[in-house]
Formats: C-alpha cells, structure tokens, sequence
C-alpha cells in the first residue's frame, strides 16, 4: 500500500478523535479507541498522526529476560526504537499489564530525536517527567517504574497486535489528541480524513449556536432548516 | 417535595464532601460517595450543588442505536439536555462503563449555556479539552473518544439510578468538589447541610491548631478541654 | 538494625524509581514497585525518602468501627499519625480499596508538621486540595471523600503489610518520584543506594548522548568502545 | 407485539445458543449472550426458551431497603414474582454485583410453580442447593447467601435492562442452555429461530463427518463438493 | 470469651448461611458474607461450624520466601497445621489473590486428621482431587498448583485478617454450606444461633406452603392470619 | 530441539501440576502455571501432556472478521485445527477475554480425532456440553456461545504467546491435571520430569504418614530422621 499522503496527514491534524470514531462507526467499525491509555504530555505537543510501527510483548520468563537481552541489536524492542520509520507511530501490545514499563527516557528520547511521530503503549512507562518534556506525543498505560524485563518479552514487531482492547495491524492511522487515540484502518484513511474535516466544521458552527443560546433540538442533528442556515454560512464564508 | 432551598444550597457550597459523607454516616448512609469518577475542570469551577437529574443508559444494540437516533426529541439523552432544569445536576448510570462517551463538547456546551448545574457520568465523555473550560463542573468515569451510540442507548430519565455504585433517586442532593460527589438523599439535605457547615468550622479551627503544632490526641476527636477551647474561640470570633 | 544513615538518604535522594527497581532486579527482587498509587503533590516537593512505618487495616464492621473509635489513644490509626517517627514514611494497607479514606487533612497536616518523611496508601485519601498543598510527599490510590470507618478498620501498626501489591516489612527504606513509590529491603538499601548513584551518572551521559543524536545500538547497553568513552568522560569531568 | 408463537418456541428448543448466537450475527447484532452467569441445574431441565420478564435493581439505601420492604405487594421484586407470565423467563439487572442474592428457594419455587420458563440474573442467588434441584432452569452470576436488600434495590419491573453486558428489552426472547443464554430481539424470534435449526441440521451432519474422520477443510465451511453432499443426504434422509 | 457451647454449634448445623446473613442484617451487620470463594467437596461433608484460628500472609519476596522456610517450626503456616485447635476453623487471607496456593493436600490432609472442623482460603489451592475426598469442608478461592512461596509469605496467626472482602477477627464463629461461608461475630453466635432456627422453622413451612401452591403475597413476609395459620402448625406439630 | 521423549511423556504423565510448579520454581521460574482456565471434562480423561502449538488472536475488526473468513485453508485457526500435530496440545491466546470463544464442538472433535493430546485456551469455549465427552482434555477460560469472529481475529501460529498470564513457546510442554495447566520450558522437561517424580513418590510416603496420624513437623520438610526413614522405606520397596 502507498505511503499515507501528506494531504491525509494534514487533514487528519486538524480533526479530533471523536470525529473520527464517527466517521469509522459510520463504516461500521465501533471498536477503534484505544482503551485505558493517557497522554503524558498534552501541554507540550498537539495532534499525533502517523502509520502504526507495532511491537509485541508476552509475558517475561526469568531465563530469558533481563538486562542482557537489550544488547542484541535484532532484539525487537531495540530494534523498533532504531527502525521505527521517522513519522510512524510506535505502538506496544503490553496486555494493558501497566506492572512494568516498555520504555523510559533515554529509548523515548532517542524516538523523539529520529523524528518519530509518537509512541502509545498499553503497558507502563518509566521516567515519566522526563517523556513528559519531549515533544513527541505520548500515551501510557500508567507510570511504572520497572524496566520492561520485569515483566514483558518483547517477541515480534511489525505483526497485527492488540493495544488497550483494538486490533492494530502495521500501517494503520493512530491519531490521538487530549481524548486518546483513534486506531484508523489503513485503506480508510483518506476517506475518513477528508469526511471528519468535512463534519469537524459543521460541528464547530454548531457549537457556535450553542455558545449562542441556540437549543439543540433541530440543530444537532440537523433539521433541513439548519442545514439550510449551515449552507449559507458556508457560502458567506467562501467555503462552499 | 419542595424545591431545595438557596439557604441550604448557600450552606452546601460551604462544605465538602468529606464533611458530608461523615453526617450521612451519622444517619445511617454509608454508601454515598460516587466511585470512580474525576473531575474535569477542576480549576476553573467552584463546588457543584444541585438536585439530581437522572438519565439511564443500557448497552447499545446495533439496529436500535447511531447517529440517526437524535433526531427524536423525545430521546432521553437529548430531551436531558434541553429539559434539565436549572440548577439542577445531570447525572447519567453508564454501568461504569467508560468505553463510550455520555456527551460531547456541543451538549455541555448547551447544559452549561441553560445553567445546569453541573453533569456526573459513570461512563465516558468526549471532546474533553473543550468541556474543561466550561465554568460547569463536569465529573467523568475516563475520556472516551467514541459517542453515546458505540456502547450506550439512554432509556429514561427521571427515574432512579446506579452511578459510581451509588443509589441516585431524582431530587436527591448532588454535591461535588476536588475529591468527587457526594449524593445526599433529598430529605436529609437540610438537616445535614446545616450539620456539616458546623462541623466544617470545628474541622477549620482543629486545623489551624495542627498547623500551629499540637497533637491531635484530645484534639481530634476533641477532648472535654478541647470542647471548652473550641468554644471559647467560637465566643471571641463571634459565632457562638 | 542500625538507623538508615544519612549518606545513603543523600544518596537516594538523587536516584529514581526506575533506576532502584533495576538494582533491586539484578538482586534477585522484582516485585519492588507500589501498583495503583499516583502521587497527589508532585509539583510541590522533591523526592521522598524514609523508612517504612507500616500501618494495617482490614474491612470495618458495623459495631466496632465509627467516629467513635479515634478517641483512643491506642487506636492503630492514630497512634501512628502521632508516633510515626520523623523522618520516616508512613505506609498503610488499605488492600487497595479506595471506596474510603485513609486519611485527611487534618491527620497529614499533623504528620508534615512532625517531620515526617511522606505517606504512602493504596487505599482513598480525602481533603486532596489541602493535602496536595503539604510539603510532605503524599501517595494515594484516589481521592475518596468517606473517612476510614466506612470501610477500613486499623488492627495494627509495625507489622509487615502488602500495600498496592508488594511486601513491606517496618524498617524497608521507601523512595518515591514522579513514576511512584519503590520498596527497597532495609539490609539492601546502602549497597542498592551506592550502586544506583553510580548507574545514575551513566544514564545521564547517556542521554546526554542520545541528545546529541546518537543511536541506542552499541550505547545502551554500553558496548566496548562506549565504556571507554564513558570512562573517559568521568576522567575528563573530575570523577573517575 | 404478538405472543411468541409455539412453533417458534418448538424450533428455538431444538437449537443451542452457539449457533442462536451466529445467526443474530448474520443479522449485526455482536452482543447477545449474557456474560458471566453460570446455569444451577444443568442436569435436571432443558434447554429454557421463554421471553423476557424484567426487573430492575439499583443498590440498596439504609433507609430505603431492608426486610420490611417485601410487605409490600407493589414491591417491583415481589409483584415479579407473582406476575412474570407462565411461560416467560424472569430476567433481573444487577449491575453484575454478587454480593447480594436477587432470590431464594421461596421465591424460586414459587416461580416454577407458577410455570414460569426459567429465572436469570447476573447478581447472586442464595438457597441454590434447593433451586439447583427446581426443575425450572435458573442462571446466575454466583451463590451468595445475602437477601436483596443488603446491595440490591428492586426499583422497577418491565423495563429495558442491561443483563451481563446485554441489553434486553421486555419481551425479547431469552434461550438458555449448558453454555450460557443468549437474547433474540422479539422481532427477529421467528426467522433466526428457523434458520437456526436448519443451521443445526448441517452441523450435526457436519460433526457426524467429523467424528467418521473427515478433515475440516472444504467440509466446515462447506465448499461446492460438500454443499452437495448434504444435500445428497438430505434428500436421502427425506428432508428436502 | 467462653469456648463456642456445644448446643450454639448443634443449631448453628442446622441453619443455613442465607439465614445467618439475614439475622446478622437485623443486628445492623451487613458484610458478613465472605466473597468468591466455593466449596470444593460440598458433596462429602455437611454444614461447617466452627471459631476461626486465622492465618495472614502478604506477598511473598524472593530473598525470604522458598521451600525452605517451612522448615522452621514457629512459621505462621506450618504452626497453623499442627495448632488450630481441633473443632477450630483454619482461615487464611490471601489478599484473594489466587496465583498461587495456601496449601496442599498433605497440609489439609493433616488438619483434617487432627480435627479441625474446615479450611476458608481466599486464595488458592493445590491438590484439589484429594483435598475434594476429605471429609472436611474446605473453601478456596480457586484450584492453583503454584506452593504459597510462589506468591504468598505467612506473617501472622491468630489476629484480625480479611478473608474475601470481610472481617475476620480470631474467636469469631464461622458456618458454610453450599452456598458459601458466613462471618458470626463471637459475641452474637449464641444469639443468632437460636434466631437463625426459629427463622429456618418458619421458612421450611413456608416452602412447604409455596410447594402447595400458595402465593408469597401475605405468605413471605407473613400477614396476621399467616402468623396465625404458622402458630396453628408449629401447635399442632407440638413445637410451640 | 529433540521431539519430546517418550520416556519424559511417561513420567510427566504420573507427575501432578503442584509438583511440577515446585521443580520449575527450584529452578528460577515463578510463573508457569497457567491462570484463570477450568478443565470441562475432567471425568472423562487423564492428565494432558504435550507439546506447545500455538495459536494468536487478537480483537476481532468488523470489516475483516466473520463466518466467510474461515473458507481460507491458511487461516491460522483452521490451520492449526489441521495441522497441529498428534501429540501435541493446541493452546490459544485469547488475551483472557471469554466474550467469544476460540472453537466449538466440530473443531475439537476433530482434534481429538486427529490425536491432538488437548486444548487450552485462556477465551471462551462453545458446544460445552458436546466437548466435555470427548475423551481429549479441554481447558478453557469460560463456556461462550459466540464463535471466534464475534471477539476474536486469529493471526498467527507458532509463534510466542500469552496463555493466562503466562509465556508460552512454541515445543514448550504443558502438562495439565484438575488442578489446571502448567508450562515447561522444552529445555527443562526432561530433568523436571524426572526430579518431579522423585518429589511426588517422597509426598506420596509422606502422605501416607500423615494419613496415619504423624504430625507434619519434621515430616515436612523432612528432617534427618525422616530423611532416614524415607530411604529405609524405598529399600524396603525394592526401589533404591
């Protein structure tokens, strides 16, 4: 499949995640939020997009995990910090097992400096307040601070995973803002970025109405008179 | 029953939720302080005093629940929304589920616009970077990108509920500060309004003695010595 | 066993969460790390360091436990809150039910203004605002307005507890961050301090490399060629 | 609506919940079986089929629930009990919490002697050696020795409920067997109760392949060559 | 306190814990139900009754926790099989954490022989196939292979536990049928003793009413001519 | 690595799963025992040995997952049914949800008529009633009626994977008894094969003492004497 345009990416950053589990429930598609995730740092750094770079964990074995693994360069979690694409997303399957972390600061910043797009994990992360600085978006699970040996084998990358109750397979769209993120299919993606923007402006005259005492009956959703008025303002504003 | 009265609602916005749950305690009620909810907008609205509300979801069923449904005014949700009465708290029994929303930035928008008093979902609320500049206080099991239809239909309003664990009857007393909500049973708020302001001002002045370095043995609970103190300041401050 | 000395406090006090669960690791000791507790007051104190003062509850009953309780000097509860020593961490096992309070204003102003070193719960705390304002570093498991006698009943205190899901034996030494609370066995505490400064150093060089633009292979784990630059480093900087 | 025919009962007895469940999936309903009830006396009676009954319970109040409320005969859970139709299955909300039982052997045995279908709840349920030996089929979320009233309380009866995760509307048709129940909107009662037995027919004859130890592939699902050959053996079989 | 009589033990037999639980609820007790625990061999031994000797354990640490602790006379788990006092009920509290074992089939094998009168574990248990043959009631929170050092380290015997979410206190008398085990605290057990029988009187012949046909209305609760038409049997059957 | 020997299968199979859970933690390996499955059908058959065939599912997607994905022979769920080999145990990682189950009655009589030595699976189960006559072993998270397309998207085999909370790789062995289901690192299962049967002929004579009334002090742990006459015992037998 193509690379996800430009245009696409523009656009999905000016939409929001509700919008865009809409636009997916509208396809049929009801399980795309990505449960139980918080972002560590929405002060400091807007709209995350990007395709998914999936990395799987298993629970840890005693024999085989430990701070040695690391030194392995194929070892997947090492390898997805120096291999995940500039402008992907790193996404983990942790099992929402938040007991230890799958990441901290020094893998987080070096992420952040390869100009990847954002990282999202199930799991735990380490060194918190320093990740929470960086400008690469980040969501988690929970603080935790032991290392990922603790309790999580990192075994494949790049492979269809589950992240916080949704499928995620490589490629996909994660979008992800103050409310969490959406998990969009990857050959949907152009489709619903251009629809949510399209339903993300009808939305904010909407809420304009409202902020001006409007009720919402007949308005949200509209009746045809509102979708007359919605189209004269359109046009007055030179969008139509 | 008769409306709630402004000198009891005055003395409620005194108090606190600790303080309440300890009168509720006193009369019996153990079981009153909703589980799991935070508080969006903590910083920006004061304490929340209002009669509940009620609005009931059950799981959604695909060929019953979408966009398509508001359309009908008469829909719970939707009639919540414009008939809630002012001053009073919407407060809506998502079975503590939290991988829906309950609302959205345009219907808090209307709530907050009609005076509401304030909204408490056990389940999730979407759009929540725009609900939190709301001077309404708005409590919420997580934010939750997908909307009502993905997880929830609202089957009546007005009746009684479970939130957070909690017996929620309609015209019960909602009370909500920075730790969470307190639900006072519509016949006690009175008396027990009355109760925790006093006891608000013996815990202010115990306080005060802690900062200054006592101890709390025969401080808190108070000794006969302490019952003699505590009243002599309450003569020289003028309350008594 | 001899009081924590002064010298490993200091030390400590300079590490984190995640580097002394990774110390405590390579000792055999992976179940370190507090689960479900998130501080109330990071903005306002630094690290928190102490030795574990343990306090036990187990679920109230409906004829022992009530206001009435606290007037005994020797309840569990508040003998601790008045001979917790300064300096020391007072912990709580709440068997992580949050649905009551552990603790309140009154009771952790007192603790701070005895010195104590912190407290940590993974039960619910109430009077959050007031607590979050202490310069003493405070760990809950959710704000929860019902005081203790709705739900937990202290039976013990210098007793080895399990708080949010780890063993913690009086005397254990209890550092806290931003990431959360670690429990390091108190025969363990000079050595793991010592070895954590050290494993501290190397990480911010570390990271100091990565943001510079390095990449984690060959660095982190160190191979060869880093060692010696790392050494070189500590010669250069004064330290070796 | 029209009372669910006996035909559509005869049919729905002969099926099984696994493959009810396919074919309200084949229509785009995902969530129709209750979750975590378990069935007391699969030993003693068949399969249940019956429409749904229901009743609704929020948690109990001090002041509100206790033995006393039984007196009287409004009561939503006692009026259920005497009123639930002959044929229909008493279905109860509550909310998944066991800690109180939502009947007893009274109750129970007065339901089978009224010739009610079968009882389900997703609470507790005390006295279940006496109900597991009731010919009636009864499913529950656990024993649990507690009456109703210390965590349940009855507040309505005929109204859309949530039952283990699943909406269920008065009326709807509930199946149970050894797996578990599943619900079957009423509108769609006839035709998913036909389909099902033909779906059942194939797949006995399918196992029946299985068992002479044919391979899976090309036989479930079936491919053209085994399409024919069933229907080769229907027409054998002098069903066609 | 006195020993537990013999005649309180003899109709204690004879109740059942839906019964207790009611009689602890009239004297303002209501969490005395002990939660997710089941019977293992409910079709080999009768009603348990008997005072609790408990047992507590927390999370087991590497260093101090493996199979050679138990070679330690004076350790809580060990000194409990050789000194619950025969006609005692052996309770452990597990923190219901069911990952590993509380004990085995040697252990349970042992204080059966001694004459203990059952074993309540909120966590796990080994062996069930020959803990099942045993004539001993034992509770457990669910089959689990891994010995207690995998995950539980005994610090206690003979103090206040939580077993299943109740309080526990040492002395208090404990009964379990099939449907689970109830909490009596030692002070009521006489008392509720002979309530709990002259209740179970009245329901069997309620039951008997109910298998005749009756209707609960005016039955269960009883109206005045169903006080009368009890008084009448329990005169004529010479129990009066 | 080896096919599993014969003469290992042989002693594993007189071996029980606490032994087996002992010997592993000898070794360094603590979490092995397979958490939150029942076995359906543990009448009808003996204790499951095998080796590990594994098979991964994560949350189904509504516009790929559904009855038609099944006609694909490559799909890894048909597949496995197929192609995992006589001997060996199928095990499913469902990521503990029992929403939906990983196969049915035609399924696993095909693998038991393939000579497949079991089937674990930490999801749901359907056709309950039918699998539990076959004479395979079955271990399931809980009986669900939906089939594998209603939760579940099956996207590989053979790889590493969770199972109940515990690392499974493809070869390891599984041993399963009432109790549940164990995990062996291929590696280790010869020696642990051998040494477990040693440990359970020591416990089966110590067993035995206990039966005959000996205290377990000393016992158990044995002590020099015990030791002693242990080894008395096995010459005695003709075994040493």
């Amino acid at each position: 499949m193509a690379a996800l345009g430009e245009e696409t990416k523009r656009l999905l950053a000016q939409t929001s995640t509700p919008t865009l589990t809409t636009q997916l429930f509208k396809r049929g598609l009801r399980n795309t939020f990505i449960q139980g995730v918080v972002r560590l740092n929405h002060d400091r750094s807007g709209v995350m997009v990007g395709e998914a770079y999936t990395l799987r964990y298993i629970p840890a074995r005693e024999d085989l995990n430990g701070p040695g693994e690391y030194a392995d360069r194929s070892h997947p979690q090492r390898r997805s910090i120096e291999e995940c694409p500039p402008g992907a997303v790193l996404i983990a399957d942790c099992r929402r097992d938040v007991r230890a972390a799958s990441g901290g600061d020094i893998l987080l910043t070096r992420l952040a400096g390869r100009g990847v797009a954002g990282m999202v994990t199930d799991g735990g992360m380490r060194d918190t307040p320093n990740i929470a600085k960086l400008a690469m978006p980040v969501y988690i699970g929970a603080p935790s601070a032991p290392a990922s040996f603790h309790g999580h084998a990192a075994v494949d990358a790049g492979v269809p995973i589950a992240c916080g109750g949704v499928p995620v397979y490589p490629g996909d769209v994660l979008v992800g803002d103050a409310d969490g993120v959406v998990v969009i299919p990857r050959h949907l993606a152009d489709e619903v970025a251009r629809d949510a923007v399209e339903q993300e402006r009808f939305e904010a005259w909407v809420l304009d109405e409202v902020r001006a005492g409007r009720s919402t009956f007949g308005l949200y959703p509209p009746d045809e008179e509102t979708r007359r008025r919605y189209q004269a303002f359109r046009e007055s504003s030179g969008r139509a």
